[in-house]
């Protein structure tokens, strides 16, 4: 492939690499070698035969752009690749070329090519995954106490932690990290029905030929050909979609704390990355809008799979075809998004002082909750209840609700007995308020830990 | 609930009852007992308190259109909840009143509330599963080896087997049943974080007070709040929807195959089931129909669950509703179509007389494949393929492919020395055209037979 | 209808009642009436018989719930209405029963009572369009010269005026008005079609009845059926779609600017409005809230009703039925946004003064450009463009850009000789900055403003 | 561009080129070079500077893949372009160099460059769609009684005629080829507004250049940036969404027709179209394919764009991009579409006697209603109900309904007094039954060809 000006700027080179034109090509070429030698061995086809297919079933030998054309014709891609692919096994073995494709179907090779592509891709994805979970978990080891604060409904709320936060963007991506690997162990099946399904052609020997083309290809053998039961490629799609969405939060968060009047982080920049044509000043978060393009558009690319899933009978029209155009979208935003995302907080500025300036700026209004429950216990909780509501209304940028409790508490003997001035102080501190967040990050962030080196550990993609 | 017109149209009253007004209120009031009697047992609140809390929380004494009204001026159903509530608790004991949904926040009650009724709607799903495979085994076993055309493109292919086509039908069910229950277990998960996901409030408690709640509720206790962490819930909704989209399929079949020009299936008539207004002689397809809608909408349902995903910090403005919002629909059609599938299944009409009638008015083309391959063997293949081509083009109703080619064997004693009669009938026999349907499906049946059964010894969803 | 709990929560008690189950049942009832009235007048039914037939046509005359259940079995709404209907004339005048719905279908009385009960969402619609677009029409007049930072890829990039963005906010919902009105007079059709679209059963009078009908609904009569030609019907859905778009870049910009670090607008609170349940001191902009929810689920309600337009042949299986249940919720959606909008802009409170702080926080940056330019005239722009970079690149909080750059001209006298400072500290001057917007604005408004009136002087829902 | 493999099947190499890479490059320069012009005759630059400026604005002299690679880094496509025009300016006019995109921003070129390549999009649409149209009409008029069946929520139903079927798939793309040219003079619209929309950079002048710029591109001048207001935009994407929309409409019918078991329309084949790889015997019906494909990935493209409404302030982050990349699919899908259609009905093989066969196969259940509407004038309604009803349920493919009439008629000296044997042979005569049809079909055609002879006259695409 490559894909529309605005497509690739979106996405990186090595996602478009693994479903261009040629790649996808050079699968199907991979399932006839792999079907011819598995005949071969089978015996269902001469020896010599299957060599002399396997021997050109090499993508660089043909004019794709020509197959293409000529595929548009005939309603499938693979009907003119595999005319192209007999007519070149002629030319070195006539006898031969009456074996190429046989007992298979279109939708039989170019299903098990975009199986295999679709490996490659997950691959990406995979790795793109290991590096930005990294990244996160180091950001939230090393905030796990640092104080910010949290919104609610894009308002100001109470003090959390970033370490806690940035928690919260890492957990779901280990989970999507995992989550993918498990649908992709189910949808990563070869398929091989012939004509409708039902491998006739090969009379008993489907099986065994089924099983041998699997082991070449490192796939699964399904129980029965999948042409129109797409449920489990369909469900790795929508992984592919959940974890865009995982990564569209982290980008609006991102990009809601990098607005100039929040300013708390701040994607790297220089060297020609997010400047202006018109501004200089400027920089743009171009990871963020790489990030929250792709959550835009997933959602729909998504239900395009979805939609396509009622296939008739034992090979559909229209459907399945409208599915494999839609496919790589997911993929291509995914691996998209994640690279930018990876860029971003590689070199990620992370602005404490302006956390707590950001706190300080709504003149202790946050920790009004926190002092209620204070002066409840010390003077009962409708006198506190009354007393911070005044109060609060009171707050402003020149006297904050802790001074005005000060005052307060200075000019009433009576509450001044109960009050203890270094505790009433701590509950407006910051740091003290983001110590819950603290402990729920440090509980919650081993078992991360944990489960990042086990996916580590194995590598399903690869051999 | 009750939904609109169409919608309640192409549901169940059951599936409407268990996200009814009532149902999801009550299940808020749930989460406050919960919460109440964790807290009372923490020792939080007075266990006094958390008696009487519990005590009122019964949707039947409050007034719940108010509520809702109320709801949205406040821009959250949780609000006057919590308010009347509390208003309640303290004509009993003014006391215990302060300690209404203390430390909880409107998400938790809401997001909670959602889990427990979206429990309920499993069990619906899971049931109406249960029902839809059996009849779709007892369907594959009964037709293991009945011939029926096999349809690619919208065009007859060759011959499969009814039982086969129905395995492929059933195949995804069982698998859907098992993957809505496990994307189940991950997403029925107690909501509780207080106001912006840490517990703040309740100090060291919180940890506990979650396990109490959960345990009370049967939820699993997550890690940290989800409030904007939405991967889990939006994947078990993506589950839902490719259940629906494997309905389509097979409701998409069912209706092609029920056209009055095809006529192999029927959905069961009669009791003003599939009349038409004007035309007394129809009988419409009204459970395909049902299903199909559900298969038509879902897709969309899906994609608006993904586009909420991207959720502002620690609670959301506008995404998280609408997500609430669009979350029924996705249970609304897949019990819907559920339902009416196993209506049309329980009391299906197979024709296999037309089946067979409709492969002989194909006049042997169907066969051809199978006949030039025993051809081949017996004269070559350059003339067997040569005759075959001949034939072929010249067969139609009234001079079939078998009967060319035994006026052809006739007229050539060089030809019908090499030719078996029987044999070559064997090849024009659609029972025989059918084995290597039979076989797969025979061979597939076995284990999904055994899946189901495990299905049915867990009850995940029930105590 | 009532709908669910949390979709409720979104939409309007006006627009709920609009597409309620009784609005519906009751213009299924004027369809009738009408029909009837029209076959008696053309001769085709007996005078006598239409006047027994209209009397009945009223929906509180029956047990719509039992007409909705029964509706579900015979696999259309209409069938059981007609039914009760015939039942209730017969009760009256046994001959005038076998005249009702003559020569009509199903979706002739369904489709035609979406039309009439559309109509009044329409309006509904209308007005509220009405009301939003003169406060912002009021708030873009009353503001066209106040400098407001404009901000692109979400950070701050130079001043505009409000004025010139509420004109920008007014601008898509003007036309919107238009639009929807000009898509309403093509798709606000009568539908009457016969059983297949023929109206054969009408012999020579079906045009003439459908006159009638149609002029007794105040409908156009379409030059033939509808009933699978969906593209009118579906286009003013698009256009409802659009519109809500309008309203969420509208939300999305108010959403921003009322954040606490912001904090330049702010939706009117008070009396239960925008409460949190668990922090007193927070203020939640409810409004924008619900219009966020209605532009994220809206896009997916509008491809439903686009992925249903594959209707087949004359009537179609399920896609119809699915558009109809998708129909009301662009409706609902849209309602629930301008209305909640509505409440936002009438109470609005403008910050200007924050406006020109959040300006200045910038120290100077902003005006970079300007300045650049005008030294560039002064002294030669390589030598503008690198004191402006030097200085730009020292600019902070302490020590503005015009600070620095007065610094620079007094430090330098070949600088001062060309430099005006009153020029000079006019470049700084945000409203002078704000002056492009201020004339785009008041060249644009008037326009607007006419636009609107000619709008107002027509009324194309309402007789 | 070049899109994915399996994309590029399902479009065309026009529509391809038309928002190929280059294409989008070239008109980026456009809009540079006018914006030139424009500036030095507004002696805004000097004229010199724009001769410069517009003498190298050519896209032939860029390395477009390394400008795409920059872009990506810089968050926006014209930033690296202008860079490489502003170098390439300097090589032989330095000063010049620095006029060049002059008061303009990176969405000013890029939406530019955007609607300059749908203007030529929209073109091809325009010429497809007069060539289907015309395809349609001829034959509507050459089928106006040809009868054929209806069908109903996929039942046989009632005859009609192919000519008013036929009308029913011209008549929406009738309306489809006026909208879209309607929403297109709305969109087509220049952009320029400057970083922030208010063209400040080019004091009073920006008016005047904006008008220039217009003019030399042939686009209408905004009353304002349209940078986030993207409604018109989005309504011409949504008038060539329900473009898609009928022409699925159309490809559903025509695949169900051409079944096997229907086969009263076939598309042409020969030539290496619609073959299978695995059955020599079969045709697939790849136009209908292709438009089938385009109708189900079409809604969720529309839905895309609708999604990205919601831009930022200013200028958006992330979802103007989205935009952008999700835009060209809508052409590319409709150009396909239209294209495999216009291939098919060029060559369509119409079958009436099959049409007649398949009517006369329902043995004469389709006109019992017309039966009982001749013998309740004869016998009385209740009598006449009776008798059908008995009747229609013996009749089969031995014995239709004529010829059991005729036999109670003969048996019944009652009822044979009082019916007309040649009258009740007409009622059973296709043709006379599709009469009704056929008179609406020649009603509607004349006003259809005036129309589609409007649109011919004018080109609104191109000079």
């Amino acid at each position: 492939m490559s894909v529309s000006i605005f497509d690739s700027f979106l996405t990186t080179p090595d996602m478009i690499a693994a479903f261009d034109d040629a790649a996808v090509v050079q699968a199907m070429f991979a399932f006839e070698a792999a079907l011819a030698r598995a005949q071969g061995a089978e015996e269902l086809v001469p020896q010599s035969a299957a060599h002399a297919i396997a021997a050109v079933c090499n993508a660089q030998l043909y004019d794709i752009p020509a197959i293409i054309h000529a595929g548009r014709r005939a309603g499938s891609l693979a009907i003119p690749l595999v005319k192209e692919l007999t007519r070149t096994v002629a030319l070195y073995d006539a006898q031969a070329a009456r074996h190429v494709h046989w007992g298979s179907t279109s939708q039989d090779v170019v299903d098990t090519a975009m199986v295999l592509v679709t490996r490659e891709a997950l691959q990406l994805l995979d790795d793109a995954l290991h590096d930005l979970t990294g990244h996160l978990l180091e950001l939230a080891e090393a905030h796990c106490g640092t104080p910010v604060l949290a919104r609610t409904l894009m308002q100001p709320a109470q003090v959390t932690s970033l370490g806690f936060k940035a928690a919260g963007w890492l957990a779901p991506l280990v989970r999507a990290r995992g989550q993918v690997r498990a649908a992709a162990a189910r949808a990563l099946q070869l398929q091989l029905g012939g004509a409708v399904g039902t491998l006739s052609t090969m009379g008993d020997h489907g099986a065994a030929v089924a099983e041998r083309v699997g082991k070449e290809l490192r796939l699964k053998v399904a129980d029965a050909a999948w042409h129109t039961q797409r449920d489990e490629w369909v469900r790795l799609g929508m992984e592919v979609a959940v974890l865009t969405g995982s990564l569209g939060k982290l980008a609006t968060d991102l990009s809601l704390m990098a607005q100039g009047e929040v300013a708390e982080l701040a994607e790297p920049s220089g060297n020609g990355r997010g400047g202006s044509s018109a501004m200089p000043h400027k920089r743009n978060p171009v990871s963020s809008m790489i990030a929250l393009a792709a959550s835009r558009r997933t959602p729909q690319h998504a239900a395009a799979l979805l939609a396509c899933m009622g296939q008739e009978h034992e090979r559909g029209l229209g459907n399945w075809q409208a599915e494999l155009a839609e496919w790589p979208s997911l993929f291509l935003s995914a691996h998209g998004a994640l690279r930018a995302l990876n860029d971003a907080f590689a070199g990620l500025k992370v602005d404490t002082g302006r956390m707590l300036r950001n706190i300080e700026a709504l003149h202790g209004l946050v920790f009004a909750e926190a002092a209620s429950s204070y002066l409840a216990g010390a003077i009962g909780r409708p006198q506190a209840h009354a007393l911070l509501e005044e109060l609060t209304q009171r707050a402003d940028h020149r006297h904050g609700l802790h001074a005005l409790l000060l005052d307060a508490v200075k000019a009433d003997p009576a509450l001044a007995a109960h009050v203890d001035l270094d505790t009433l102080a701590a509950l407006f501190d910051p740091v003290a308020a983001a110590v819950p967040a603290r402990r729920l990050a440090e509980r919650q962030l081993p078992g991360l830990r944990t489960r990042m080196a086990e996916l580590d550990a194995t590598h399903p993609f690869h051999e």
